[in-house]
């Protein structure tokens, strides 16, 4: 079975990871791995962790920077990391983010948790392997919003 | 048979890829292995695995970034991975993004298809070695746009 | 034993590291090593030394970045290596920053140190595991400022 | 006999390689070997296969980013790949660009043919030694300007 | 006996490294190893040789980098540089960087060769052990400047 590693924090102001493992479950059977961090700055090494000693086979980090410059800073600096440790290990690790202004304070509860439903099956797509989105390339998917669709 | 990564995203509005895998088989013989992953912040993962998994020579990352400031940085993240993927690997990585602002809506489908296929003729003469482009050397090439030419 | 690494620096005006360690012991048991530089780009070799050569099980990394752009610009590079040493070596490194402009003077004092004990406790929680801070997931917790408190 | 690499760009507009080739060549007897790619972020993987594969004992790096914003994240990417490569090697790499927006157009090509042949002496006083430059250090060189000279 | 390296660069406008050569060698005795390169990007890989080909324990990265945003940005690229030298071989660098637009130019020279000699004490300090600069943990030191002291 399929190990799947859901990193979140304590920051984040929805819980993003319950809504991710919910949909995760709804679409086969996963093995789940929990790691909570304060911050999206620790999620780099809670991936790490969730696949060096807890055998994940990819990986979710799920976060909500604020909306500050200093925030917008944190989120970049966690972005580098993540993908970091995806070139270290070789694993997927999907970047699940929502920026506290990217939307009104009312919307952004659902767009959280949306997005990480959307991710949930990237996850589980990309678990089949490297041509299981292939069919949907170019089609300009959009997580968490509805999708643009692709250009003529 | 030198063999050829193309990864891509369902983000991308364009199907970029099938006009890069199109110009490679126009070029020669070569072997075409796809990877398509959410967004350009997969894209490292995926070149990473194109050339240890599937034994790529080179690979082609094609990505169409969107408009906004954040996404500006995310298209910066995956430029940094895909260059770290490089090193890592010693093989290129050529990056062919196209960012949503680059051109009006009704001209940006044509620049992302011809950028695609002038990096495919690239990424063709760069299997043939380090010198193959030497005659084109600082004379203002420019991929998806007309050339500028040398200055004098 | 756990043993919990406290790296802090000359250039900060508030002993943050003094909070940390009181905080720490307050909690548990805990073998506590120090280590401190000038700046906090001296910090990620010093977070580096104290994990490898001081097999310390988790390091807080304390500092005051100055208000201008300069000294931003140091706090991100220090903040990068921050991230760098925690996926070399797959410890966790809190890293607890105070802005100088992120409040009047006369609050600079007790953010910092409201902050620092703050992540003192974080340090402990984590040291149980990555499911010990689970229950706090998703509710907007803040390091030195009241809890924003989860998104209805 | 010791062997300089020359990574160079089609992007460019200049054949800055020519003139660096010739002024090395001019100071001594040296192995030179070419590699030309299509942009400067491609630069840092052919410089690591110029040190790895060709043995070279240092390499010059040229290029001429354009003058948008986005070619200036490019030449920020391609020079923190340059690090990198020099890390990872211990190899001098040293980057000589000419951003398009540096001069005038008509002073474009003389500078950037001077800056590479400036830098070109500098590669040779490095392949003697880390104190071959000492004598100048301080002074306020410039390459493909005038010395500003030491501060009083 | 320990052994300091000082880099430096031919950039610079003033001898910063003669300021620092002749601290450290006041303060006790030290074996001292030089390295000039042309410019603060060129740093790093000169200190990863000071340290892996001289066997310094310690080094100095000496550099003033001009006052334009691309001055910065080269800056900023060789800091990222100088923390990556340190994470990969466990040893100090002290960036000791004076920006041409930090002062004005009749006060640059001093507050330059103040902040070399500040760091120099830093750097001797730093090799006693990681806590040598405890007693001056929090105080508020500034290199080159009055000191800013402590919080109330």
């Amino acid at each position: 079975m399929k190990r799947i590693g859901v990193a979140d924090t304590t920051f984040a102001r929805v819980d993003m990871a319950g809504a991710a493992v919910d949909e995760v479950e709804s679409l086969g059977s996963f093995d789940v791995a929990r790691y909570t961090v304060p911050g999206v700055k620790d999620l780099p090494v809670a991936c790490i962790r969730l696949i060096e000693e807890e055998s994940c086979d990819l990986v979710m980090a799920l976060g909500m920077p604020g909306p500050e410059e200093l925030d917008r800073t944190c989120a970049h600096e966690a972005s580098q990391g993540i993908i970091r440790v995806q070139l270290k290990t070789g694993v997927h690790v999907l970047e699940v983010f929502v920026h506290e202004d990217e939307a009104p304070e009312d919307e952004l509860r659902e767009l959280a948790l949306q997005r990480a439903r959307d991710h949930a099956l990237n996850a589980v797509k990309l678990l089949e392997g490297g041509n299981a989105l292939t069919r949907s390339a170019g089609t300009g998917m959009r997580e968490g919003h509805p999708d643009r669709g692709p250009l003529r």
